[in-house]
């Protein structure tokens, strides 16, 4: 059997925001092969139920198993609401969400206990953040805002375009008039907005970045399994590419297109893989 | 055997949007019976590939044949682009697109032969609107503008907020800087958006309804196939309801509340099916 630590990470989300994980964890973890999934055949999960959501993670998650990952990191703020209890019960590899880390970030900076949460739909009316924040700081009050249309915005590229501002705008008002301290991007498309957020909040308010803290967090837990990558992963061909096999359910040129900005980094070839 | 002309005409979108097409089939046949479905478990079909969008299309369709439908309707341009060949020739039934009325209309109205369409990146990246006018028009000239945050922000009730004007208004000069005559509605979402529109290409500028053009076709369609229902549907308790059943494919109650909205009808039950 050969070096389990040599193993790839397996990452997965509906679509293009797990990459801004997959970014973060091979910022602090260049040793590491990933093996990323984006489930675009079925995108997005925000609006699914719990149900349905539970059975692509699981199909998804069994999928990454049978390709060898050590561990799976679920970036996708919907799945990890819904699926990440039954997907750690049922895979025999550590499993990694994203909202625990940037709950446990937020209440490690937060001054006042006043944290908002922002999210799709699907997330906010999970309470996921909500739950997770207080159960480390149970005097803590959780602002949860829906802001349904920034993914679209994203993925557009209208990233600084005024209806963005706008909307940005009207999304966060009510965070602004409460006063929350501390924000949390509780999405992973969110980290691409970062700026017009951080204009919209003011510099007093601190955003938690949850794909950062992700990849810290799945940091300890690989050193704490004893599973971190001891080298670098041997480069193609002379050029260290970032290490990193990308398979989408749909549309895999399309992805990899789009996947390069949440990446900041060029890449070769998607593969195509559907999910049953 | 039972009257074929009291059977259901069956009605698919990928989500809520064919529900225009829906209640424009009503205002236009009060007679017929309408059985509806919305595939929210794979929504949205515009950036799906056409193999899983025709794999998709002809799951619904023989579902629909299942429930005795005496036609179907593709109310969804993304489907109707990619899959209504493969299903006209898989289904025992007549089955009608959205395209073909629409660039009907199209060509009828315009008088300089300039026209514009617009519809989500997949319809316009199809280039189906295109050839159907063009086959009927030769000479014509048709521009097409993909507007892909049109549905989500419908979707999200933000019909008159100043942001969706300014994105209307990025996506739309390009058709007043040419000076098209016409614009297509090429997305079952837009006639929602109508009046948005309408007061950015100007008066000049004849907007068509696929919505209202498919039901115009659909009842010559019944017609010559002497399949038009001759009485109207049992009210089920004294008030006449829409007659209409509806089934989504995922969060059925979700789906209810939009969907009163795009029929402008109150709807009681939404029935859950997954399609495989």
């Amino acid at each position: 059997m050969s070096d389990p630590r040599s193993a790839p990470i397996g990452v997965f989300d509906s679509g293009l925001g797990g990459l801004t994980v997959a970014r973060a964890i091979h910022a602090r973890l260049p040793h590491e092969r990933l093996l990323y999934v984006g489930d675009t055949a079925r995108v997005p999960y925000g609006p699914k139920s719990p149900e349905t959501v539970r059975r692509y993670a699981l199909q998804i998650g069994s999928w990454l198993v049978e390709q060898g990952v050590k561990a799976i990191v679920v970036a996708c703020n919907t799945a990890t609401a819904h699926a990440l209890d039954v997907l750690s019960d049922a895979m025999p590899v550590p499993v990694l969400g994203v909202v625990s880390p940037g709950a446990t970030a937020a209440v490690r900076v937060t001054r006042t206990g006043s944290i908002g949460v922002i999210g799709t739909s699907g997330t906010i009316a999970s309470g996921a953040y909500a739950r997770a924040i207080m159960a480390l700081a149970p005097t803590a009050v959780v602002h949860g805002v829906a802001c349904p249309l920034f993914v679209p915005l994203i993925e557009e590229g209208m990233i600084t375009h005024a209806a963005t501002q706008l909307i940005a705008s009207d999304y966060l008002r009510p965070l602004q008039s409460i006063g929350v301290d501390t924000v949390v991007l509780g999405c992973t498309h969110y980290p691409l907005l970062r700026q017009v957020i951080a204009a919209e909040m003011g510099p007093q308010v601190t955003l938690i970045d949850s794909a950062a803290e992700t990849a810290r967090v799945l940091a300890e837990l690989l050193e704490r399994f004893n599973l971190l990558a001891t080298s670098l992963p041997e480069p193609a061909a002379g050029v260290q590419a970032m290490p990193i096999r990308v398979v989408a359910s749909d549309a895999p040129e399309h992805f990899r297109r789009m996947a390069e900005s949440f990446l900041d980094w060029p890449l070769d070839h998607v593969e195509h893989h559907v999910f049953t």
